[in-house]
């Protein structure tokens, strides 16, 4: 696999309940190969009008550009946010044995 | 937006407060859409001949190519380090709505 | 430096002895400027059928093209894993004088 085909998608969760379920979901369905979870993450952004600061969590998880467009869909079904961050960055690089493993468990 | 205007900057800061000041400036002056703080984090590198590990906080901030000057600019004036790390990656996909919101908050 | 030729790297470890190690080692060995520990991460994957959760930590490595092949080859060698993450990121723009220091510190 080029490693082109390779994303790491960026999604904020609020608490490890979402964390979880979203991150079995996604394996389960081969939507994506590992999700890490990063715990105590404070989000400021602004909205209607105030400055807000939340407590959430961030997934980092490893998927195919061939597999976004269904990623993306099931974060979006089993999402508790009305607008979801989901961001992702083309994988330029990497161990070649890893990224085929990204993309068997994602077959 | 075309997902490719979106960006990813990494920037680490000593302590909470530097933070909390960096975090809410930059989005009360729409430079950024959010900010999320990454807190816990240990970073090793060289420095004048030794290697030293120092505790800091990643800040992961969502902006578009079109602010990263100016975000660039006031990370520098704010900062407390002579030499912040600052980098940016590019946003290659993601939920459009969300991509929309990055631009309209920082437009 | 050209932003296009600095890269982050990232490696997910098992826990803080293999950080120390390979963080230290890794700029100690110039194939990178710095090393960001992120604490607290939880991976969830699937592993000959299933579904699995594991704590580790996540490495972000600031280094260049020039010296991912040597970095990469580092890891390998040091780390506990028969298949490590090591996936890599193009950093598009940044602070220049970080970018700077980025390449002669692993030069």
């Amino acid at each position: 696999m080029s490693a082109m085909s390779a994303l790491i998608v960026y999604c904020t969760v609020p608490d490890q309940d979402v964390a979880d379920r979203l991150a079995r979901r996604l394996v389960a369905e081969r939507l994506a190969a590992c999700v890490n979870r990063i715990t105590g993450v404070v989000s400021t952004y602004a909205w209607q009008g105030e400055i807000r600061t939340d407590a959430e969590l961030l997934l980092l998880i490893k998927t195919t550009r061939e597999r976004f467009d269904a990623l993306r869909a099931c974060i979006v079904e089993l999402h508790p946010y009305e607008l979801p961050e989901i961001v992702a960055v083309d994988v330029a690089l990497g161990l070649p044995d890893y990224l085929a493993w990204i993309e068997s468990a994602t077959a």
